[in-house]
């Protein structure tokens, strides 16, 4: 079959760059990555802001216990070197929707700065971006709060190993942003996220 | 902090839906998942078909090895459960790309009809289009083309397991497009998953 039938295909050496997909989405990928305390507010301040790009015509998307849970990591429980591995896959997916041109938006409690750390090492070697938003209310208004009562759980020795009760959360040295959730409201912190795109020339 | 700073947001109850990532981006999410040999053709059509798609303003995404197995799945080997685990997240994250909006475009050997069928499903669930592409060319053909030198090596006995050579290739036996790439033209192949996709009404 010589004959040439397609005549709409255009195409150079090599694949799609980053760029290439930014420009076709008429910003740049990044990911935002939002760590804190069960209770601190990390979704409901996600799902505000995922909204406000949305609405800004802003291509975003959000990674959560709802997506990633009961798929990717479904096979994972909550022994350290799970919980490790979980981080590892979120970050590795967040950084696939940056390298998309997406603004992707994880909310996991990720407790442990050194699993943090790792992600943002794997954006930066890739000259991703990787912004990391602290979402802290004080153990006890989140404890207050308890949207999922599993802190009241874990008071009562229902279940182990929960972050603030009897596994550490250890809070980010270097967090780009440091959002005091009892003392904004979440319109505030939403702006301040998106503030902090708009300073680093993401949302353009 | 009473004061309401922020005025550009709005927002409404629940979380942005992939129908409103869809109307943002002006198309709809789907995955197409290119499987067959080594040599087949599968990255070759593949990115030219991305590319395709970007030039006609669509946003599409490839999970290749190139960004897969040195990532995500840099934890996995060639055992028979690592490459079933293989399949399972490409397969994850692909539902994921095509739940934000984005044509996500898989390219794997992905040998086996069990784990590719498992992929389908997890799609199906979720009413996500799933588009599974047989990239095919004849055992003799693909292994003339070789490349990246590994039938010569599996031939050797110096690579264990290759598929087609000494580990079954399980042909598609419902796939939405057959592709007989030592018949058909790079660029014929691509409009041929152009067409499939302006049929399924995935790219208005």
């Amino acid at each position: 079959m010589s004959e040439q039938k397609a005549t709409n295909i255009h195409w150079h050496d090599g694949t799609v760059s980053r760029s290439e997909r930014e420009a076709s989405l008429s910003q740049k990928g990044c990911t935002i990555w939002m760590t804190g305390l069960s209770g601190s507010g990390k979704s409901t301040v996600a799902v505000v802001f995922e909204q406000a790009l949305i609405h800004q015509g802003k291509h975003a998307y959000r990674l959560d216990g709802d997506n990633i849970r009961h798929g990717l990591n479904k096979n994972l429980g909550f022994s350290a070197e799970d919980r490790t591995e979980n981080i590892r896959r979120i970050g590795e997916v967040a950084k696939l929707f940056a390298d998309a041109g997406i603004i992707a938006v994880t909310s996991f409690i990720s407790p442990y700065r050194s699993d943090r750390d790792l992600v943002r090492a794997l954006h930066d070697e890739a000259g991703i971006p990787f912004l990391e938003v602290y979402v802290d209310a004080p153990l006890d208004v989140a404890e207050q709060r308890d949207p999922k009562g599993l802190y009241k759980k874990a008071r009562a020795g229902e279940i182990k190993g929960f972050t603030g009760i009897d596994d550490p959360y250890e809070e980010p040295g270097n967090a780009e942003l440091h959002l005091r959730t009892d003392q904004l409201s979440v319109d505030e912190s939403v702006q301040k996220m998106l503030d902090l795109l708009g300073e680093r020339n993401l949302l353009d």
